[in-house]
């Protein structure tokens, strides 16, 4: 039987421990991962791009287990009822090529993207960043907050959207939990004073949210919106002003804000400052962009985490995804044998 | 929330049918896809291979439909109590991207794979074809017999396998079906007299199962087991006897029997055959060549038609694969909503 969390387990899940306390920990399971960046199996997503939007899968393998992430991402949909991203996931076992686990990923595609750019910032932030900018308040936007207190402690922001329901939202939620919160009339004006930048927004437009003007020196740019061809947030010239690092150069050259740049400009993958094979911030009045668009490992991790976490609970039910004849050449045998009624 | 057909209501749907009546139902779809085959988004198979085996995602599209199965291919898994193949498939609405069917797919496949070789046999055998010889005995071997009966009234059966416990089972599943079967000591004595020959052995290696000399004029060869680099079945000599037909060229390159002949070997993808912009068998004589390695419209194709044939009844069931926020904006409201014990 294949292990399933479904929505309403996933939902529990994230109640019973907490989002923020569930992306500290998830943080650690993506930092293991990023450092042994060399024994995974990788690949750029295979993605199929229509008017509507695309979708795409995300496999990934170690020596001992793959995964792949089902994902979609249709820019259009809130304005139809309906979310920008939804997601799935599976580990399989390699050794047998049997599928064991099954989760939705919606719910936790939200929680590892931000835990990796929290696990990114704690490199490349300063270690005194108080403020964070938020232009984006749509279905990430929390989840990226909650991050950045978790990891480096940030309580203020400033955040804009131009939809102004989303604003609400973001404060309606975010509040109780105990944030500072400025709502800002521009992105530019939520920029200024902020230590780190979060762009997390969904225009599936070569769009400029955040112009180089906007950013002043010492700042953490965290750019998450951006992620497939044609779809990006920063004005190019704002990643000639610092060092740029990403999660796997041959997807972000794609997907990411250097599509907007040359082929061979200079990016570092986040995974050689982890494992001290090249340098994050080398100076407080550096400014340091992470390119986010999402890599496969991440996935990999918060299934990881998560199976690890509901083992033994009840959050995890069974399903019957794959057939187990007695004789594994007699596939033909399960059709003709008596059915339980 | 998403549909889903699990391994018992798939089993309980094979019964309910017949297995036989829902492969010759089956090839309609196949065929009905194959003759838009312009109208797909296609690309081959993304393939993760280790030392155990290969694990593979294939997806494809047209305009309304988005399908992707996931396939393993482990040969000494049988040895160990595993099933050789294991396989699930979905599909999704292109136009929000939200998946809205999941099923188990280790049965369905095995009933496409045999649809599939029976809707070109159809065009590709001679009318008068009474013997079939079936080198192998595994998995996929009833459902081939079954799909020849079904769609060219083949009742002679000549079979052999290495291991003799797979060859009793296949007689002691077929012959209560009604078929004359004759249990043969080689892969040679079973070719002889046979108009159709069909390969599907899971050794992944380059093998030759089948040699020069067991092919006689006006045979056709229903070649199914070699599906990926390094796993053949077919002396590469025969594949010089006439013409070879595929289902996607740039994929059967890199997995089929013509892997062991020139890049620039020519080939006729059997869509076109099917609208007429190729020929299939011009005389009696001529040695046809399918050269199967099972391709992603076809897992489309069974998709389509379990969910045609399931829906509004018992054997589908629901799971809750997809986040549904009221507010699409507000995932992270999901996470503070109270929860229903």
């Amino acid at each position: 039987m294949t292990q399933f969390v479904g929505v309403a387990d996933m939902v529990r899940w994230v109640h019973r421990h907490g989002p923020e306390a569930l992306i500290v920990r998830l943080t650690e399971y993506v930092e293991a991962d990023f450092r042994r960046w060399m024994s995974f199996d990788k690949t750029h997503r295979i993605a199929s791009h229509t008017p509507f939007g695309v979708i795409e899968l995300m496999p990934i393998s170690d020596p001992d287990v793959y995964a792949f992430k089902y994902v979609n991402g249709h820019p259009f949909n809130p304005a139809r009822g309906y979310q920008t991203v939804t997601a799935f996931g599976v580990l399989a076992d390699v050794h047998n090529g049997y599928p064991v686990f099954l989760s939705e990923m919606t719910l936790l595609t939200a929680l590892r993207t931000a835990a990796t750019s929290a696990m990114v910032a704690r490199r490349l932030a300063r270690a005194d960043a108080e403020v964070m900018a938020m232009i984006g308040a749509g279905s990430q936007a929390e989840f990226q907050a909650l991050a950045f207190r978790g990891v480096l402690g940030i309580e203020q922001l400033r955040v804009f959207d131009v939809d102004e329901a989303a604003t609400a939202k973001f404060v309606r939620n975010l509040a109780p939990a105990g944030f500072e919160i400025e709502v800002c009339a521009s992105a530019s004006e939520a920029a200024r004073g902020a230590d780190v930048i979060t762009t997390c927004t969904a225009d599936k437009t070569n769009a400029t949210v955040l112009t180089d003007a906007d950013v002043v020196p010492g700042t953490h740019i965290n750019t998450i919106g951006g992620d497939c061809p044609g779809k990006t947030e920063l004005d190019p010239q704002i990643l000639r002003r610092g060092p740029v690092f990403v999660e796997y150069a041959p997807q972000t050259r794609i997907e990411g804000e250097i599509q907007n740049v040359a082929a061979d400009f200079p990016v570092t993958e986040f995974w050689r400052v982890l494992t001290g094979a090249a340098p994050g911030r080398t100076d407080a009045a550096q400014i340091t962009i992470y390119d986010s668009v999402g890599f496969a490992i991440e996935d990999f991790s918060a299934l990881r985490f998560l199976r690890d976490s509901v083992a033994g609970t009840d959050l995890a039910k069974e399903i019957d995804l794959v057939a187990a004849p007695e004789d594994p050449k007699d596939l033909y045998g399960m059709t003709t044998a008596p059915v339980p009624v």
